[in-house]
C-alpha cells in the first residue's frame, strides 16, 4: 500500500506511520516529494487493515496496491478455467452455452413444457427458481423442495443439466442433491457464509455480482468459494444500480471484458435480470456475445402475462430460438460458436 | 396501478389487459386520454406482479400505486413505534440514545474499556461485533460466541444493553441468548430467511439500510421482521453506494424525515459506516439529531490506529464525550434530548 | 398526467386538486379505489409544471404518463432519419460508420498523420478537438481556430468529413465554418444556449448523453436542437457516472436498443469515453455494433504514450485497423455492414 | 503519481516508464516489492497527463497523489475566506445567512411580496431567476433582462443583496449589471467559458456543485474562476444523482465538512434543489447547519400551488419564518448564529 501524508505532516508523524508499518511486520519506503511525503510498504499486506494507518496524524489517504484476491486472480493462474455444468455444459471454452427457463418452477407442466422448448430452441442448460428471494414478504415465495423435484424431473426429459438458486447455507446440501449448478443471487452476493457453504457443496456455482459490487468486491466474494476448495466459480454480470430508469438495472458490459484481463474463471451475462424488459433482451445478449462472454443466462416463459414472477422480462420459447439464431452469427464473428 | 398504454396502442390491446385485470380478480377502469389511452386498475394488487401486464401488446408501462407494504406503513399506526432495547433505552421517543462500541470485539480488555468509556461519555447501549461480515476473505472474521460471552460480561460490567450483528438464521438463536438487540447488516438486509429468523426470535432488531436500497424496498425488507410477528424494528440510515469517493458511503441523510414520513418505526443513523471517515463523524452525527433520528450508532475504539477492523471511522471515547455534550445542544434545539 | 392522493386525504382535498387541475385548462378524472383516490388528468400536459399539484395537500406524488418530448418522438415519425455528415456519411442506414481520431489536434503533423491512418483503417469520418473542455484549468485547453484549419486540411487531404466539438454558442458560427458536424459533448448536455444555436448553425448535430442524465432528459435535450429547426441530430451513449471504479464510465449500452424504441433519430456509441480505457475499446465497440448502433466514434492516436489529452483511452490506427475487420464480422451477422 | 506496474511486467518495461516520466521533466523513484514494483514520481504533476503513462505496457495503474487545484487548497490558505454579498451579507464567517426567494422572478407583485415576506422572516439575502436552464424546451425560461430589474426593484424596496443565476458567458456584463452575486447552476458547473467569464465579472460568484461531480472535479471547476483572478467563491452543495427515488436529487451533507477539510471557501447547502420536495426542505436545512454549513439557498413563494416552476420544492414565507427561528437554536448550539 501506499500511504499519502498531508502536506503539512511532520517528520514525527511520518516516523509514527513508518512505525505503524514496521509493527504489521511490514518494510516502509520513505519517499519525499516536492509537495508532500509518501509512505510506500512492501510485503504482502492483503490482510491489514489498511483503515489502521489512515488514522495517524499527517495521514491523509491510503492507496491499495496490490489486489485483495489471490486464488480467483489471472496470475495465479494464465489459463482460464473451463467449468463443466451436468455432463457437458462447458463454460469458458470456444463454445457459449445459453442457460433458459422460468423465473420460477410454477407447476410441472410449466417446467416440462418449458424445458422442451428451450432444448429446442438451442438452449444447453436449464434455468429455474425454486426457492425465490422476494423483495416483497406478500409475493410468492417459489416452491422449495417441490420446484427442485420437478426441475429434475425436467432434466431427466431433457438431458438438460439444472441451475438453481440457494437461499441459506442450511440449504445448500438439499439443493445439491438436485442441481448440477448452485446459483447465488445478487442480494446474497455478499453472504460469506452462504458463499461458504457452496464453496463446500462440490457443484459448480454460478455467482451474480451484487447489484452494488465493484470488480474488486466481486472478486473477493468469489475468493471465499475458491477458498472452500471450490474453483468450479461461474460469473455473471446481471446488471448494477444506477440514476438510469429505463432499465430496472444498468447492465455493465464492461464487467465482462475487464473481468477477463483480472480473473481466469468464466463470465457470462444476463440480460433479462440486467434490464428487467424482454423488449431489451435479445439486443443486450448479442451484446454480451460479442464482448466475450462465456455464457448467458435466459429467462424463457411459455406464458409471460400470465408468470408468476419476473413476467416483464421472460422472452417466450420463440423468441429464444429466433435469438439463438442470430448469437450463433455473432459468435461465429469472433470465431467462438453458441 | 396505473397501466400506460402506447400511443399507437389498438382497442383489442386495450380491451387485452382489461381481461388481464379482471383475470387477477381486480377492477378496470379505462381513461382515454388526448395522446393515449390508461387502464387504471382499482383494488389491492400489493400481490400481483405489475410485471405481467408489461408484456401484454400495447403496453408502454406500468406504474404502482399502492405503497407495497402494509405493516410497517404509517397510515396503519400513526403514533410512533417506541423500541425498547434492554430495561430502558428507548428509540422513538423524546430521548435520543446513543449506541457507541468497537466495530469487532477483539479481546476482554478492550471490549470492557470501552465499554465502561462509553458508558462514562453518555451512551446509552454497547455495540461490538462477534460475527463480522467480511469483503475480504482473508480478514479477521470475529470471535464467534466468545465474541457474545465478552459482550455479556461487559453489559454486566455497565449495564448497558448489547447490540450485536448476527449472519444467519442458525445462528439467530445464539445471538439472540447473549444480545439485547439483533443487528442485520447492510449487506444482508435482503437475506430474507434471516429477516424472518430475527422476526421470530422475540428481540428487537435493528435492520440496517441496504447500501443499494430505494426506501420502498427498505420497508418491504422491514414487513419480513413485522411479518414474523415482531414489531420492535429500528431503521438504520448508513450510507448508500453512489459515485463519490469522498466517503466510502454516501450518508442520505434525507431518508430520515422521508421514513418518518411513511413508517411510525424509529430511524436512527450510522455516521460511522455512512461516511467511512472518522473526521466526518462529529458533524454527520450532529447533523443526523437535527434532521430527526431516533439514535446514533458510533463506532469507538479505544487506540483506533490499532483496531483489527474499522480503524479508519472509529474514534476514541475523548471524542465520543464531547461529541455527546454537542448533541444535547443540538437535541435541545429541537425540543429534544440525547 | 396521474396525482395519487394519500389514503388519508379528504374529499375538500381531491375537490381543490380537481380545482387546480381545471385552473390549467386540463380534464380531471377521479378514480376511487380501495385504498385511495387517483386523479388523473387528461389533456396535453407536458408544458404544465407537475410540481404545483404535488403541493397541495393531500397530494401523494405525481406521475408523468406523456413524454415531455415531441419532435424527437418515434410516434411523430416512425421511419428512422438518416442524418448525412459529409458529402457521403450516413448515420442512421444501413451502414455503420466509425468516426475516429485524436482526442486533441495537436500539430499538422499530428493530425494528417492520423487522418490519413483511421481513413486506411477504414474509418468514414474524422473526429478531434479544437476547443477542449478540460476539467483542470491547468491542462492543455486545445488550439482553437488553428486546430479547426488543421482539421479542414485534414480533410482536405483524406476527404473524410470532420466532426468537432463546440463549447459556447459564440462560437458556433466559427466551428460550423470548418467543420462538416457540431459536437457537444457531456458537460454541456444540457447548455441549453448552445443546443439552441447548433440547432440554429444548419450542420449536423452529434450530442453526447450527459453522464448524469436520463434518457427522458436526453430527449428534451434533442428537442431544443430539434424545435429550432434542425433535424440532423446523431445521438450518442458515452457512459455514465455510477459506483463503478474499474472504468471512467459505465457504459450503459442497453441505452441504444431503448433509444431506437423511443426516437426516430441515430444512436451511436464513443467506446473511448465510455470506459477510458484502451484495453476495453475493441470488446465494447464490437458490443455496440452488436446491439444497434449506427456508428462508432472511437479515439486514435498514432503515439498514445505521448498524446496531449486521453492517451489512457486512445488507440493506435494498427489497432484499430484490426478493430475494423471484426466490425465488419460482427456488422454482417446483424445484416448490416461496416 | 504512483504508477503500478503489473505483476508480470519486465525490467524493460519499467525502464520504459521511467523514461516515460523522465520525458515529462519529472524524477522517479522505483520501488521493488514483493509482488510487483512501483514507481513514484517526484515533482509537480498536476498539468501532466497521467493517461499516457496508463498506456504503457506492463502499466497496472496510474494514481494520483497531488490534489488538482491550488489557489482553492485549504494548504495555501489556512484562513478561511469570507465572502461579502453586497453590503453586509457575508458567507464563511460565524453569521449563517439565509437566501431565500423564489425559483423564477414572476412579475412585480410576486416578487415584490416575496421579498418583503423573506426579509421579515429573517433571510439576508434574496434568490430568483431570471434566465431559467429548463430541462424541457416547451417550459417557461424566465423573464430575462425585465427579471433583473424586478430583482434590482426588489433589493432597493428591502435591502436585501441579490444572487440570480447567469447561463451563458456573453450574459455575464447584463447580470452583474444587476446581481450582487452571479449564481452558475449545476448544469453549467463544467461550463468552463462561463466559470472564467464569472471569475472575470468582479462579482461575488456562487458556484453550485455539478449532480455527478466528485470534490475533487467540484474544486478543479472553482479553480477556474480563481484563476481568472476572483477569490469571492461560494461553494453549494445542491443533492447529487444516485439511485434513490424518494428525492429529486441525494442531498450528500458531508461534502459540507469535507469541504471546509480541502478550501478555505465558504460552502452552504440548498435544500430545495437537494431534495425536491417542500416537506423535507426544514429538517434538511437544520442538518445543513449542524454540520457546518455557512449559509443556506432556499425557494421560497408565496402561493407554491400556483408557482411557474418548482413548485413543489417552495416552501411559503411563513414556513420559512418558522424555520429561521428553530435554526437560530441549532446555530446556537454550535457557537454560531442566523
Amino acid at each position: 500500500m501506499i500511504i499519502v501524508m498531508k502536506p503539512t505532516a511532520t517528520k514525527q508523524q511520518v516516523q509514527h506511520v513508518v512505525n505503524l508499518v514496521r509493527e504489521m511486520g511490514l518494510k516502509d519506503h520513505v519517499i519525499e516529494g516536492t509537495d508532500l511525503t509518501v509512505v510506500a510498504v512492501i510485503g504482502d499486506d492483503r490482510k491489514k487493515d489498511k483503515d489502521v494507518v489512515e488514522q495517524a496524524p499527517g495521514v491523509d489517504r491510503v492507496m491499495r496496491v496490490l489486489a485483495p484476491y489471490k486464488l480467483a486472480a489471472l496470475e495465479r493462474k494464465p489459463e482460464r478455467t473451463a467449468v463443466t455444468v451436468g455432463r457437458s455444459c462447458v463454460f469458458g471454452g470456444k463454445n457459449i452455452p445459453v442457460v433458459a427457463g422460468p423465473c420460477s418452477v410454477e407447476n410441472e407442466k410449466q417446467i416440462l413444457t418449458t424445458a422442451k422448448a428451450v432444448k429446442q430452441a438451442g438452449a444447453q442448460a436449464l434455468r429455474g427458481g425454486a426457492f425465490k428471494p422476494r423483495t416483497n414478504p406478500y409475493a410468492f415465495q417459489g416452491l422449495g423442495e417441490e420446484g427442485l423435484k420437478l426441475l429434475a424431473a425436467a432434466r431427466d426429459a431433457t438431458g438438460l443439466p439444472v441451475v438453481t438458486e440457494v437461499l441459506t447455507p442450511t440449504e445448500v446440501d438439499l439443493v445439491a442433491k438436485y442441481a448440477d449448478c448452485l446459483q447465488i443471487g445478487t442480494r446474497n452476493s455478499q453472504n460469506f457464509k452462504l458463499l461458504d457453504a457452496a464453496g463446500r457443496s462440490g457443484k459448480p456455482v454460478l455467482l451474480k455480482r451484487g447489484m452494488a459490487m465493484t470488480l474488486d468486491e466481486y472478486l473477493q466474494a468469489t475468493e471465499y468459494i475458491l477458498a472452500a476448495g471450490n474453483e468450479n466459480v461461474i460469473l455473471c454480470e446481471r446488471g448494477i444500480r444506477t440514476f438510469e430508469d429505463h432499465t430496472r438495472n444498468t447492465l455493465s458490459l464492461s464487467a465482462v471484458p475487464e473481468l477477463h484481463l483480472r480473473t481466469h474463471l468464466p463470465v457470462i451475462v444476463d440480460p433479462s435480470q440486467g434490464t428487467g424488459h424482454a423488449r431489451l433482451v435479445a439486443d443486450m445478449s448479442r451484446a454480451s456475445v460479442a464482448c466475450g462472454a462465456d455464457g448467458l443466462i435466459i429467462e424463457v416463459h411459455p406464458d409471460p402475462e400470465h408468470a408468476m414472477t419476473d413476467g416483464a422480462q421472460s422472452i417466450t420459447p420463440g423468441s429464444l430460438s429466433e435469438l439463438i439464431v442470430s448469437l450463433k452469427k455473432i459468435a461465429g464473428a469472433i470465431d467462438r460458436d453458441c
